[in-house]
């Protein structure tokens, strides 16, 4: 898919210049100096040749068939060019001139045209605003960026042309190797989605990496991401994270910036790792792509010296993973090779005399014993250490297992000699243990990740009609919000466990009701007009008599009409009172990228004054919703503290699960809150006692 | 202090050789090479000369006198060179050698030979097992490392003297630059705390690193930690943090790390800046080395590229700091000088083709702005970047102020030509934004905690007598904890809240009680022997008659009895049932390094259950036990959450406090709890309700 960007047989770079100081000569230098093997047509209506090449005015004057169009010429002139590659059948542009969506209102319009053409001609277009392509394999570079970044199995998208510029000048350094590199500027049609399904089985890709501003489509990224991490693993930085930096983005690209919590759920349900800076987005791809992903979180550490080797235990335990414990026959085996003084147990501790044999024979053990997952070999250049051997017995003996190996020649001057020795044979380096060990840690996500079962949302029988009757009662009246007593009919529609409840005309029959139920109960003020019941003294709890039944009745609807005047209040529910239970908000709002958001937290304080709430994109499955429920920081009191037993997961779950449903079913529900759901003892259930719910 | 170590006369390298794999080849020749002006005499008994000077036989036959012995000999020789030392009058002495207390049971006791040796001479020893000293300034080579870093303004002390050969071969790379650098390794003699003192005055060190394992005497590292830091900035790596690290650290040096709460607690209150990695470590150091402090938080970006831009906001806001908002006046004249498209509101956004003018006179304006307290520049790459006439540009200007200037040149082939150039004008420079503002951070910090005023201890009269009885009585008795009758006294003479409350041996008395205090009451068994009471169920609250406090009397006598059989049984303490209030949990317990460590946390489930507490090394002052309070997750409940009044934070404050006097005054109390301490709306006070109290 979209090969044509990456391996066309021929390239039209329309508005390619003599001038060394124009985009348009650096770019057809660039696919020159590549050694682009096609065709190049330098498009330049003043010019006979260009660079050597045969130039001509206009595309429709070239005389074979042109895969790609490189466009960069001033934006007033984009539309009829492209208009013209529409005619001449071109499948895909870049289009590398500015002036558009990023230059205002105007240049917004100028889009919205070149998008229309494309369209029409079923043209695919990378850009607007962007650096261009590279494809190291065909070899192309389709960029005006400086030079051509080394090959490797590292697939890199941005966002940001300027930040590609420092990759790739990272990556000429030699730190790193691209096999695809696409800058996609304003995302007018190719956007992250098509490039990861581009990728998705692309063999020279074996890591994708993402800079992302902002996604246009939630709901499809997550679906295409989905699928393409369960084949490699997919790495994006997500910037304009906090509020300043929202701001940054919409001066910036005028992407709207989802919510972090969003991002954060959407990232995390599709798969994709979120780096939390460039650094470790850097690091881990080097990680991916040159060594093998880890059975488990076991890592051993092989080190020349102490205090490297308790920062690298250090770190691996603050990044989730552990300390490996070596089989009694790998530390007898280290202490027949290793001076006396060492340490065969990990971090094994070859000291600081260690030539490059006895790393070797250490490494080789250590990575033989089954109960190691992968391996960080620390070496600090001391007075004997043999830099550039070491570095070799680390790179050959790394090729004998299927085990991550991560070196951390720690140091520069006389360290880089066997840094680059570690790169001949694909062992990544990493400064401090620190980042060797987080590096790690993604690396044992992502398989984990991967390997774990796709589980589909359950699928409940419920009753849509019912609250399609009630939706359109509420359209018709012209609300958009839905009282307690509609919202019951919705929460039995979808078999919520709701306590017995009854609407009361008139004392009498409140009490009539009560009497039938049994006290406690409790009485509701039933209003459509009433949102937030409790603020106008509309809610009456352990009512125990039917004289009480009456006075709260009364009282209820006397203070409904008095603070909401003109309300309707059609007098009050009477509900049997729900013996006390662990109180649990389950709520729901629309995010503009993503769609339905489903928040999972404690009642009370804990979700309103400590924060504590975790959030999913609807829909998912049993198994999301029960580490939803793992996650919050209150967890605890739902296991259950001081002896107390566990409240009722099962219950929590499948409540979750129908809410996921039901926003899912409903797209005209914005906002929904369960506030509170009673939650009982393991194997007791749960009960919603409240619901609001807002319509589009 | 420890001049001799740093700036020596004359030196003795006793074991100096003439084979180049020997270390005391090394040592001799780094000593050479590194251009030491005074006296070098090498010790050997087999030469005559080595490497061109003079060597002698022994220390005593040198002529002169010796101001620095560096031992390079097999350990069994060392006590009786150093006995020599010693009576030469050598005032210093580095011991490069091993085989001591990182050696196990013999190590250890040749190491207190060493140590008696040097104690009857006065001679100050640094090591043994290191890697030696460095003085750029002198300049002095007297380690075994490769080459001789450039000087700089940093002074580095390191555990491991092997992570010291990783730094100093970055130094080599020219990417830091020492004024010392000192190897601690076993710490016989010499320690952190010897070295921040020699250094806290030295002009030639700006900041000062610590790579450490673990402190001997905390609360003296405090003291000096804390005077020093209020001179210049202190950054600390302290490793064996994790459990697992720790279990590193034993095996390693043998040092006892403190546990992690103490540390943090500890670092804080001396103002010592914890690196969380060794990358921070430098990166931290670089800007506090060669760049001004930031008067405040509010910093600005100037940029070519939106990406990194947005990056560098979100990297702010995450390590806390602000972006700047620019004065109308200097966005019109950012405006004026900069193209339409381009941003001139913070992140100031010059645009991809932004020239190295472009570059300086956005910088200047910002950096003239008085809302900005410092900046961070963002380079990319780009087509037509002028990266070397850039660099240059923000070094000149960046001289012109009074503020930080810290570098982004993003990438690295091109870019580090650009790099260079920034440290000729001592701006450093960081790869990506978000490192640069953890850096900036890490100045903001420093900078807020040296100019905070430092505050004393609140002193309270007290009546430590009536204390020392009550210990007196329990030791007398062969006992360690304290039953809550005593602690009652102990509340009293520190005139700590509590509830009224009264011994009953009798029911009847314990009615007589009761209705002289009013109803309710609570009682509780009073007993030495029985720390947990709810545990037997020898705790009854809300009784409210006669009859009731008569039958929880009897109920709690019995159970005492039954369950803790022999168990001292002194009758019921009653006590006036206090009002609801919040419950604060306030403890202490005795961290082998830095002594009593003071908790503050929500009672019950929050620190239980959640683990939200804090800590603080007492003795602290109010200011600090304010600061405590506030850092608890579970803070907005304290502030009061849904419309109920704070809290009351002086009666928090000055429990706080006094526990601190207490677990000074007293310091075998190894265990103190105060739970729950009943803490009532703001100017009501808070009342201890309970204590137990453990005696060494």
């Amino acid at each position: 898919m979209l090969d044509f960007f990456f391996s066309p047989s021929s390239i039209a770079v329309i508005g390619a210049s003599r001038d060394p100081d124009k985009l348009g000569y650096a770019v057809l230098s660039n696919l020159k100096e590549g050694n682009f093997p096609g065709t190049i047509y330098p498009i330049n209506p003043k010019a006979d040749e260009i660079l050597g090449l045969k130039a001509y005015p206009s595309v429709a004057e070239i005389p074979g068939p042109v895969d790609l169009a490189v466009v960069v010429i001033p934006y007033p002139f984009v539309p009829a060019v492209l208009e013209e590659c529409g005619k001449k059948g071109v499948p895909g542009a870049v289009v590398i001139s500015a002036g558009f969506r990023e230059a205002g209102r105007e240049g917004l319009e100028r889009e919205r045209e070149l998008i229309e053409i494309a369209k029409r001609h079923g043209i695919r277009l990378i850009g607007p605003n962007c650096l261009g392509v590279i494809d190291t394999d065909t070899p192309l570079n389709a960029t005006f960026a400086a030079g051509m970044p080394p090959g490797g199995p590292i697939a890199f998208m941005s966002q940001s042309g300027a930040l590609g510029t420092a990759v790739l000048d990272m990556a000429l350094a030699g730190r790193i190797g691209f096999s695809r590199f696409v800058s996609l500027g304003n995302k007018a049609d190719v956007d992250e989605v098509a490039l990861l399904e581009s990728w998705e089985d692309d063999p020279s890709s074996r890591v994708i990496l993402i800079y992302v501003e902002g996604v246009s489509d939630g709901q499809y990224f997550m679906e295409v991401a989905h699928r393409v991490t369960r084949k490699k693993p997919v790495v994006a930085v997500k910037s304009g994270v906090t509020q300043a930096g929202s701001r940054a983005v919409s001066s910036h690209t005028g992407s709207l910036a989802g919510s972090e919590a969003a991002y954060h759920a959407a990232f995390r349900q599709a798969g994709v790792i979120r780096a939390e800076s460039m650094q470790h987005l850097f690091d881990y791809a080097r990680a991916f792509a040159y060594q093998p992903l880890p059975a488990g979180e076991r890592i051993a550490i092989v080190t020349n010296a102490g205090g490297p080797g308790i920062l690298a235990t250090d770190a691996l335990e603050h990044a989730g993973l552990r300390l490996a414990r070596l089989k009694p026959e790998t530390i007898e085996a280290l202490m027949a090779d290793l001076p006396g003084a060492a340490s065969a147990a990990n971090p094994v501790d070859v000291l600081g005399d260690a030539l490059a044999d006895r790393y070797g024979h250490a490494l080789k053990l250590v990575l033989e014993d089954p109960g190691v997952d992968g391996c960080i070999v620390i070496v600090t250049p001391q007075a004997m250490t043999q830099i550039e051997e070491t570095a070799h017995v680390v790179g050959r003996t790394s090729q004998q297992f299927d085990k991550p190996v991560l070196g951390c020649f720690m140091g520069e001057a006389r360290i880089a000699a066997g840094v680059n020795v570690l790169r001949q044979y694909n062992v990544p380096n990493y400064s401090f243990p620190e980042l060797a060990a987080s590096a790690l840690a993604a690396m044992v996500a992502y398989k984990d990740e991967r390997d774990r079962p796709s589980y589909e949302p359950t699928h409940f029988e419920v009753d849509q009609d019912a609250v399609r009757e009630v939706f359109a009662k509420a359209r018709g009246e012209g609300r958009v919000s839905i009282g307690e007593a509609e919202a019951r009919a919705i929460l039995e529609a979808y078999n919520f466990p709701i306590p017995p409840s009854q609407l009361a005309s008139t004392p009498e029959q409140a009490v009539e009701i009560a009497e039938q139920m049994g006290y406690p109960v409790a009485l509701k003020v039933a209003s459509p007009d009433i949102l937030h019941k409790t603020d106008v003294g509309g809610v009456k709890l352990h009512v125990n008599s039917a004289n009480d039944v009456r006075d709260a009745f009364d009282l209820i609807v006397y203070r409904a009409n008095r603070y909401v005047p003109g309300a309707r209040v059609w007098g009050c529910m009477v509900q049997k009172m729900v013996p006390p239970g662990r109180e649990v908000l389950i709520g729901m709002s629309r995010d503009p990228q993503f769609g339905p958001l489903v928040a999972f937290g404690l009642g009370g304080i804990y979700v309103e004054a400590l924060k504590d709430v975790v959030f999913r994109v609807a829909p998912f499955s049993e198994q999301e919703a029960r580490e939803m429920i793992g996650e919050i920081r209150a967890y605890p009191l739902l296991e259950g503290v001081r002896g107390e037993p566990p409240a009722d997961h099962a219950a929590m779950v499948d409540t979750l699960c129908r809410i996921s449903q039901l926003v899912i079913d409903f797209p005209e529900i914005v906002e929904l809150d369960i506030n509170p759901l009673m939650v009982f003892e393991e194997g007791r259930g749960a009960i919603a006692l409240d619901m609001r719910l807002v319509l589009h």
